[in-house]
């Protein structure tokens, strides 16, 4: 993978993976999502957090902006935007005192 | 290449691979953004299109929104969130008469 067409695509790919399981490939139920996530994470990231579940559930409600019950594509897409900025800071930072003038 | 997290990492390591080159990786000059968008283009879609040169012109001004005159991350992110919208609804047009129910 090399190019953001590349990356792209796999973020349309993996939603439409898990938003097509109920045979409704505009957004992801419930369900869908927490797979969607648990597939995401490594496994020993859920066995330490305790408040896992819960997480997922706030999550779910932060991201569902139009109170449907479900995360369509554009509100899928915002949280993986707003996921890269905090990545794009976090690198940033740790740039800090390389040869970059910031 | 299969899940968010690598396709994420891609987008911001993209973003810094062109915005750097003048020492400020915060974000991307106009020579800098030419130059990311000539890397994704295949070579043929270039010759083909006469206006191209003023594409790239509008394409910038169009994405940056707070008129800086540069392309920051996040709103480079806004371009690549709208490009995967378009390519969802593309996809989705496209299974329409698939097992889906739409």
């Amino acid at each position: 993978l090399t190019c953001p067409k590349d990356a792209l695509a796999v973020m349309v790919d993996i939603f439409h993976e898990y938003a097509s399981k109920d045979g409704n490939a505009h957004s992801l139920n419930k369900g869908e999502f927490k797979e969607m996530i648990n597939a995401q994470e490594d496994p020993g990231s859920k066995l330490r957090s305790p408040n896992y579940k819960e997480g997922i559930q706030k999550l779910m409600i932060d991201l569902d902006s139009d109170k449907s019950g479900e995360i369509d594509f554009s509100e899928y897409m915002t949280f993986l935007a707003s996921l890269a900025v905090v990545c794009n800071e976090y690198l940033l930072e740790s740039m800090k005192g390389c040869h970059y003038n910031f």
